[in-house]
């Protein structure tokens, strides 16, 4: 397709091209959803014809990979590792962050509601990526159990899918109306009452 | 448009017409969204011609509002009553029925994450819902409060939110992977912490 020379010129102009027309994805996938968007209306945004975007994106599905990726990118960004109490303060803060950014929010609320199809070509992406975030936060909740950190007689595996559910449900309403629900605080209540060390 | 004349045959037709376009959106707006689907996508899969279909549903707009009015319609009807705990008992037995039909569980999911865009048709529908749910469950969780049924320090507000928020996340994990989650189980684990009398 384009031709990438290795020199700044050709290739900084492509980068750049789809840097924007991705930039534009997430916004139109994030309100009209995947399926409700269009080429010609990413086109459309960043003022490219549909040829011009094609160029760079054949069809709708590669730049819904390019998307996903980037979203990937900037959620990974702030994400803090390992199986602490630190690590849960560190997503409570994620949480407040985040509502700076609503755009990359309602992409996931929109794109991963889509997904549940099993159709939808970022079915298995969602699925893969539900399973890693509960994967992830069984480990941390085991790491905390076995330090007793955890209070006794709850499931780690129920309480990592109740902890990633909770967020999900609860940034829906608040995208739906900003000043029904305060995420941060809520999601505090929840992990506070099974791990006792969070503040 | 159609001529209900009261007597049984043309209006009998007219409903039943009526019923199967509603169903056939049900199940398509579950799918590909408000947002991907089209009039003409409904009016094949019952075999309608375009216009015949929207002789009963001139736009998509009318078709959403019949399928939102349909959607409550079942949706309240196994809703227990009442701010007891038999009512949150009657509420986790929905929860496991409702597994049965996922149809109206995608059409939930997909629906409220498309209209947290300020210009979906059924953007003021969801934030009403929401508003209501949570209005009845806070009345609930007071009532609940008031006899010593609530733990101590849990704001009723902040509660509701988060029941509401848990079902909405753990259906959505449950929709992308039906092994990956028991949301009835899961919701009962979360109420019964808050609210010691639910077995």
């Amino acid at each position: 397709m384009s031709t990438v020379t290795g020199t700044r010129g050709p290739y900084a102009k492509t980068a750049k091209l789809r840097a924007r027309a991705i930039e534009a994805a997430i916004d139109l996938f994030g309100t009209a959803g995947y399926n409700g968007a269009t080429l010609t209306e990413v086109a459309d945004r960043v003022g490219m014809s549909l040829t011009g975007l094609q160029h760079h994106f054949p069809d709708k599905d590669s730049l819904l990979a390019a998307v996903l990726e980037e979203r990937d990118r900037r959620a990974s960004a702030g994400v803090p590792e390992g199986p602490g109490v630190e690590t849960l303060e560190g997503l409570l803060r994620m949480l407040s962050e985040s509502e700076k950014n609503p755009g990359l929010m309602e992409l996931q609320c929109v794109l991963s509601a889509e997904a549940t199809s099993a159709d939808h070509p970022a079915h298995e992406y969602f699925q893969r990526r539900y399973s890693t975030l509960r994967n992830q936060a069984v480990s941390g909740f085991e790491e905390m159990a076995s330090r007793g950190d955890l209070v006794p007689g709850i499931d780690p595996q129920q309480l990592a899918a109740m902890v990633i559910a909770l967020v999900d449900g609860l940034q829906l309403q608040w995208l739906l109306d900003r000043d029904a629900v305060n995420v941060e605080a809520a999601v505090r209540t929840f992990i506070r009452t099974f791990i006792p060390a969070v503040r």
